[in-house]
């Protein structure tokens, strides 16, 4: 049921034609400050970020391109609007992917340029509609979004196209997340190309998050999308991380800790919400993916913390320790957390007992 | 396209049939405790919560089960596992409706008797099937989780059928949201019974959101489900703030403050995110629909900020407000969240000037 996308290289990634899908963000530091961007970029990457991608406002920021990307450990994408010589000159600079929005770059001509220059250097790039700045023209003369949003992208595609250029990559955002999963599908329809997934100007952390997983999750599950990126008003690590819990969500790819935890309610007899919190937090850092459960009662909790690689169901005063889905011993409660981290380390290959993050652990009581 | 599935009334609330997608969630004090609960009641209830569920652990907290009645301002729904007299203690304290968990009531008769007194009140039962805790021979007779699942659940109701009890509601919950979609459709196409929506165990605020709004948003883009429920490791104000994003970001029902706002890039010439975050805060008691924007630049800005019914668009060191699409006017960028919040006073019909929020605002930096 997958959708198979015509594939493009950036940098040393595959993107599409059945590749993996890819984790992207984009830097918020502004593009001037090369080491704090590099900076930035780094963290993004232990984050999970697979492709990162920079703002180019001016063209003193387009000549900072080249040191951006010699620092990079990840391929790097030029996001530029309004001056197509901006385009021209993140090409220059050795980049591996553009990003053009066709709302405000003008004139075709100025469009072909892009693309002559970008198949000579063989770097693809991405048509990036977003709804906010649609060209004038589509806006008024169409009713509904997506098909304004569609129509806005295949022309563009066009235009390249007309050149020669094939190494296209689609975006069709909108902070709407039913428009964006109804613009993306008909462009999926319509088109081969590899389609970038996001909903835009999505929110703040939490509320963000959520509008993101409703409109890409709801695409990913039917098959469509190559490359995901999470528009969060905060810390691009959360994007990265948001995306990640998408991904595993709907079951396409798997990055550190998935912790299945239990809501509790008026039955659990243990004090679980500090439990989870403390474990998530514990294994924050480990990319491995792994599920691991935290479950409070009798009703559910014996059955997930089965199913789950690492897992522990609360009682009286005492939890059971799953790993693969066998019981490896009861616990007080009092232990539990620590248990369950020295079970988890464990299984990942590292020294059990005796460390710092188990040896001080007390929680659970 | 959406799916309308026969009615039963629960409380004063009439689920199924065409009706909103309620909002429910379950409290997580102990049941014993019943001013806790009803105080919890009470914040869930301001919160949006329309629906609320009850655990009932054992004889003691089913006694307990009329003084919540009376007190609670929503409809209360009895948590019944393993012991089919508490459910019969749950009817006769006049619960507004019964979930029962499939996995672990035991023999038919039980269920049965269950079911006649249940009609006797006119009380609907949700046969509420959990992934982890599904009757022993589904499981092993089963490969598939979904179809296990959808088994149980017809299974069930088949039984109370068998009675003439005909005011069923399902759920089928995995903590693994694809199986939840695949069952609940499933389950949408074989049968005419209202389904409540919940990806179970889903695990902490953040993380169980997303993977919440990922099963939810493609089962109720699709047009299935009657009601929802966020199962998250958190306080359960959040769980019902969850399911309200759920809705607005699917389009179905809007309430409180939809926030648009920038991720913020390399080009953002004004520090964003605290402003996202102050606004958020500020307006998170507003009840009516609102669709506020906070962009940063000039790119998506202003498109996005006039959709909003009130908007800002930030620039150098001024901001453009909008208001029910029109530039209302230029605001220094200290001013910009103090103005914003004014707009959206004045929009709510509230005094604007010079009250405590406006007056202490000095964001922007």
């Amino acid at each position: 049921m997958m959708r198979v996308s015509r594939q493009v290289k950036v940098g040393e990634i595959l993107l599409g034609g059945g590749q993996p899908v890819w984790v992207q963000s984009m830097t918020k530091t502004p593009t001037h400050e090369v080491e704090a961007t590099l900076a930035q970029i780094r963290r993004l990457a232990a984050a999970g970020c697979e492709i990162v991608r920079v703002a180019v406002p001016d063209r003193e920021a387009g000549l900072l391109l080249g040191r951006i990307k010699e620092g990079s450990p990840l391929p790097v994408v030029a996001d530029i609007h309004y001056d197509y010589r901006l385009a021209l000159l993140a090409l220059e600079q050795g980049v591996d992917k553009l990003r053009l929005n066709p709302g405000n770059i003008g004139p075709r001509w100025k469009v072909e340029e892009v693309a002559r220059a970008a198949k000579d250097r063989g770097v693809p790039i991405r048509i990036g509609v977003n709804a906010g700045s649609l060209e004038k023209n589509l806006r008024e003369e169409r009713g509904r979004l997506a098909s304004a949003m569609v129509e806005s992208a295949l022309r563009q595609a066009e235009v390249l196209e007309s050149v020669g250029f094939a190494d296209i990559v689609l975006s069709l955002k909108a902070s709407d997340a039913p428009a964006t999963v109804e613009a993306c599908r008909r462009a999926a329809e319509m088109c081969p190309y590899p389609l970038h997934l996001g909903v835009t100007e999505a929110g703040t952390a939490w509320a963000g998050a959520i509008r993101s997983a409703v409109g890409l999750g709801a695409l990913l599950l039917e098959g469509i999308g190559d490359t995901i990126r999470v528009s969060l008003n905060a810390d691009p690590e959360r994007e990265v991380q948001a995306a990640w819990h998408i991904l595993a969500a709907v079951g396409l790819r798997r990055r550190g800790v998935e912790l299945i935890a239990c809501p509790t309610c008026g039955r659990c007899q243990v004090d679980l919400m500090p439990v989870a919190e403390r474990v998530e937090a514990a294994l924050a850092q480990v990319e491995r993916p792994l599920k691991v459960a935290v479950m409070g009662c009798v009703v559910n909790g014996p059955g997930e913390a089965r199913e789950a690689d690492v897992g522990l169901a609360g009682g009286k005063g005492q939890a059971v320790l799953f790993r693969n889905g066998r019981v490896v011993r009861k616990v007080p409660e009092s232990d539990m957390v620590e248990e369950l981290l020295r079970e988890v380390r464990a299984l990942l290959g590292q020294e059990a007992p005796g460390n710092d993050e188990g040896g001080n652990a007390d929680a659970g009581r």
